[in-house]
């Protein structure tokens, strides 16, 4: 079969691969779509960060070369004879994540913070080919009103959501949140799907704000444009948001976010920073406000994405773009990193 | 009377002044001690900051010259023919924030940081004197198990108690502390009152350690002998810490505290940091830990902490020094600014 492979840094190709066999715990999917996101990107232009080279991975137990693809959707074309629960013909969302058991974030039940967390796609062979196979419990059913295109996007969706929760908002709530790339995007479908109406999204890129307007946000700034800081405090009665999000990841979202949130409440961070950023701890005593940071998600957040998106909450008119398999490294990696697309999905045949 | 007078930077002598006039719904006070803190050196030697200079205290009405000192207790001298509930003889530890009552903060009962809060003896004139007079919501009764010592010490041990509870620790909790000034010590004094039993202490200056072991703590580490993380990580069987303290606000303190507080636990911040710190928040987003501020205290957090001291929870020994009033430039501001004392607490007669 046909998959993208990955060799190290720039070194990514589609290479003819055999198909993998199905373990007595595993289901084989024929692989749908399957989305590139900032995290194959880095591993692209920055790594190897994720996928093992000098040792294999201690819980998959592989090592580059690997097959990418950690957020894909697809259908069970055969299952191992200790599954229950998977038939063949299920339509399937994969949490990529292989998580430890053992060490403590695990023992609470926040496998997503796993000292050891691994990636389907990263850790060992993924997505991004006609087939892969993966251990029967990381398969979330599809329902019919979910499409294959939507289930791809469950996996950074579900990390958009992870994060919406730390900022515990609920119908009444006000939100800020600073980035629309794709999980700036998929926090503010998911402040929706909480019931949160007061959300203001602050986006230099036009592209990006045109996205979320035409998804229909009623509250996208410029902040060259409109001081973000004024204009949420105006929108807030003077109090403030209730969470303010980094979907950003740069010095003056971190800031400008920390001047937006209101007394004793948190910045949200769900953002990657590659390096320690100047930030103004004074603005944090001065008003009892803090940061969290937000990483992963777990089953819990899977089903409340996949029940959001059954409910009709999710649009992928205008971010997302399909391309086949051959072209994922000039239409895929290429592309975004020129920032020409927002969200693409590979699509193996 | 004789008041230490602060005109400006580096600008402070003892003066004589006017005694004050006790009005309506204040009471006298004859100051028996006073301390000065970070805050007044900051004022000393940086200032004018939080005395206001240009226009009067919006609500205080008073700008400089002032008389300092917001660290004191004292015995009712006199009180306004509105005040119930104090009367002469009365000994009372001094709360002495002004706040605004309509901010919301206020609004939500968390005065401690009122958008306009004031305080006696920086926005109006204070506590460094003979006399002052206070409204009397301000006044604390202390019972007789209090000293007049003690109760000065109120207000430092007040800012300690509520960043410490702030930690959401309670007895079978861990926690480290960075940082074993007079706050340092006053958050080692509060987690112990909160029935926290492992409790680290991370101070690199001989000295403090030195006072810190004989009040009786345990664990006190010089960071540059023994590695805090490794060493909190082994003291918490790999959890790491339940909750960890910055009270020394400088970068290595906040890095290694993220680095010793466990998944998804705070570090809570009580410094003052004068520009923004270059800090590592992938550290956050990994963990899914949390930094958030502290800033003073309520009534609350004053009752707390002279219900502790009237059990015997606190003790002055080794840290607190007493000087005379017109010796609180040479023996009070410039030796705690050269590292040669802990805490000073001001005798005007
Ligand atoms: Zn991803
Ligand atoms: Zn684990
Ligand atoms: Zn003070
Ligand atoms: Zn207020």
């Amino acid at each position: 079969m046909r998959a993208v492979v990955y060799r190290g840094r720039e070194e990514v190709a589609v290479e003819e691969v055999p198909e993998p066999d199905c373990g007595p715990e595993q289901v084989k999917i024929k692989v749908a779509h399957n989305g590139i996101c900032g995290t194959d990107l880095h591993e692209y232009y920055a790594g190897p960060i994720f996928v093992p080279t000098a040792e294999p991975h201690p819980l998959t137990g592989a090592s580059a070369p690997v097959v990418l693809g950690h957020e894909f959707a697809g259908t069970v074309v055969e299952t191992g004879s200790e599954v229950s629960g998977l038939r063949k013909g299920d339509r399937v969302a994969v949490e990529p994540v292989y998580r430890c058991d053992t060490c403590p974030a695990c023992l609470d039940g926040h496998y997503n913070i796993c000292r050891t967390i691994g990636f389907h796609g990263l850790s060992c062979d993924g997505g991004m080919a006609e087939y892969t196979v993966v251990p029967a419990r990381m398969a979330h059913k599809l329902p019919a009103s979910v499409s294959d295109e939507l289930g791809a996007l469950v996996e950074p969706m579900s990390v958009a959501y992870h994060a919406a929760g730390l900022g515990e908002v609920g119908p009444g709530s006000s939100a800020v949140v600073f980035g629309a790339g794709p999980i700036g995007i998929g926090v503010w479908f998911a402040l929706r799907g909480l019931g949160v109406e007061k959300i203001t999204v602050v986006e230099p890129s036009p592209v990006r704000r045109a996205a979320l307007l035409a998804l229909g946000a009623d509250d996208v700034l410029d902040p060259a444009d409109t001081d973000p800081v004024a204009h949420v405090r105006d929108r807030t009665g003077g109090r403030g948001a209730d969470a303010a999000y980094d979907a950003a990841g740069v010095r003056a979202a971190v800031d400008t976010a920390l001047d937006c949130v209101g007394h004793r409440k948190h910045l949200v961070s769900v953002a990657i920073y590659e390096r320690p950023l100047e930030t103004s701890l004074i603005k944090l005593v001065m008003s009892e406000s803090g940061i969290r940071g937000s990483l992963c998600y777990t089953a819990r957040d899977y089903a409340a994405v996949i029940d959001l998106m059954a409910a009709g909450h999710y649009d992928t008119t205008g971010w997302v773009e399909h391309i086949p398999l051959d072209k994922v490294v000039e239409e895929g990696f290429t592309a975004l990193h020129a920032g020409l697309k927002m969200k693409v999905l590979v699509d193996p045949v």
